[in-house]
């Protein structure tokens, strides 16, 4: 490839993006451009350890994809869900990754692996971040990332800088769009996440399989070779017009317009990103679903956000995480990376 | 007053608080120490001359009371609902005042009637600020405001700053508690405000009555030479035992608990500060009743915020208001207070 060139070898960036379903890793030029990138599926079982072995391997693959090693890279970025502790490369209460409820040094274990220094982030934010800099948010003085998948993310940006309150804010899937209603993965009830997460709707699904109720999702599972209802299932199914999927899917859609809404109204941004394994895979007649399901909820003395799909696309997050490992730059900007 | 020396006098300044029941005006000094106050009725007929007339009115009484004229003033701030134009000096859609749907150049009438500059800014985010800086949330490094009165407003600051998103951030009464739910003020449907709302809960109680329901809320109303349920009305029948009004302030409290935590956990804020004419009427009981009843609602991954009574009471809208009315400070804080 001839942007690796031995000059620009020496700032390629890594990047990785750990989802509950899949490990994306990317390694980058200076501009950002992808020059190589593996895809490994997210343990179900083992710890935190088999985990980051999963994460070592597919940076190690993207690597040889763009004729590196990983130890030649500047730094790798990750970009986690669960709750952060960036300075000590920690992280915590990770529920849908295996039996992580507790802390675990993943930098460290990481950095060990790989030979180069790693930076952790949450997974969302720097997915968010990516976009605002590098895809639909670029211009944007307020952005609202809505990340579809497994769960329901989000992240904030506001005049070039993430909002992070205490370090976890975006936790729109666990806004509340009906009191009392159905029971979340995280333990309350009449969370957003609880009617639209992959991860909800798939233990819905099944229970209504179950009980007898008809549909080809656990034929386009097997047929798929998976042992779960990843976004490519739920859209095919959808495709073919599977009664279960489509009113799922439709009250998933119903519930992000709620509670996308509700953030808006909240955070009158200028606009919408949504990403996601659901949202990239449903794409843009979805997102269009999604901002006429937000119409009656927003606030009618706003200016209504302008609401896209994301442009980065599935390597969005792992291109976010790869940000976090450029070198410090000019104070303004090092300000606004905070 | 002893702090009215000819030297002090030179850098008082004047806040107004425009809400949507009553008119606060007070004249501070450069400590923000009140010397003169004066509360009005916000007019419920006329249109916006007639409520700036009204307000006119309020500051002058209450410079007056400091022992000065308006036109000594250093300068008027004023906290409006509706949207702000700063720079113009204009308020439009203030639904809840007067004939008040389109624009009107609210800070040039003052400014004719008062001799001094007026300067406007949101009466929600002013009210947060003054908390902020002044009040509960000193020493937050992020904090959201909940107005409860006629409406329920939110104001948030993050590091020192306030959040403003396009410029009407903080809508948290329009964030929607069940989807498909009561119907608003603002046409929506499900909002908090549908539940929580002074104005909300005064129309549903007349309309139980005119249906035949006994409750004590319109004598305690004539009793009190009112023509609505104030939030003084409320009080007096809660603490009567009145089953309507315990009912629509328990749904109240139900209804600010999903939607304060539903804010919260997008917003991961360090701590809540509840406020409004509502709020500061009923206190710090019924602050704790409102933390109980976010507390289900609030995501487990999240440190939970301190959420507090306003510190200044009834008068921080107005006190915010003023601090509008500064001088230009040193660089930093200029950042601060954008």
């Amino acid at each position: 490839m001839s942007a690796t060139t031995s000059n620009t070898r020496r700032v390629l960036r890594g990047g990785i993006d750990l989802g509950g379903t899949k490990i994306e890793a990317i390694v980058v030029d200076s501009r950002n451009n992808v020059l190589g990138a593996a895809r490994h599926p997210t343990p179900t079982t083992g710890g935190p350890a088999d985990v980051a072995a999963a994460m070592a391997g597919a940076i190690k693959e993207a690597a040889v994809a763009a004729g590196v090693e990983t130890s030649a890279l500047r730094g790798v970025g990750v970009g986690s869900p669960g709750a952060i502790d960036a300075a000590a490369g920690t992280v915590s209460e990770a529920r849908n990754l295996p039996d992580w409820e507790g802390t675990f040094a993943l930098a460290p274990a990481l950095a060990e692996a790989l030979g180069t220094k790693v930076l952790l982030g949450n997974d969302v934010q720097v997915a968010t971040d990516a976009e605002s800099e590098l895809g639909v948010g670029r211009g944007r003085h307020s952005l609202l990332g809505v990340f579809w998948g497994t769960g329901v993310g989000g992240g904030i940006v506001f005049e070039g800088k993430p909002y992070v309150g205490q370090g976890g804010a975006g936790e729109i899937g666990h806004m509340v769009v009906e009191s009392g209603g159905r029971r979340c993965g995280c333990g309350n009830r009449g969370c957003m996440e609880a009617y639209a997460g992959r991860a909800s709707i798939e233990a819905r699904a099944r229970k209504e399989i179950k009980k007898g109720r008809k549909s080809k999702l656990i034929k386009i599972m097997k047929h798929k070779e998976r042992d779960r209802f990843t976004s490519a299932v739920w859209f095919e199914a959808v495709e073919q017009g599977d009664n279960l999927a489509v009113e799922l899917i439709d009250g998933a859609v119903a519930a992000l317009g709620a509670g996308i809404a509700s953030a808006v109204n909240l955070l009158d941004v200028e606009a919408v990103v949504i990403g996601g394994g659901l949202g990239v895979r449903f794409g843009e007649k979805y997102v269009r679903k999604i901002e006429k399901a937000m119409k009656p909820h927003l606030f009618p003395g706003h200016q209504p956000p302008v609401v896209s799909l994301v442009e980065l696309g599935d390597l969005g997050g792992a291109i976010g995480a790869a940000l976090l490992a450029r070198p410090p730059r000019r104070a303004s900007a090092a300000t606004a990376a905070r």
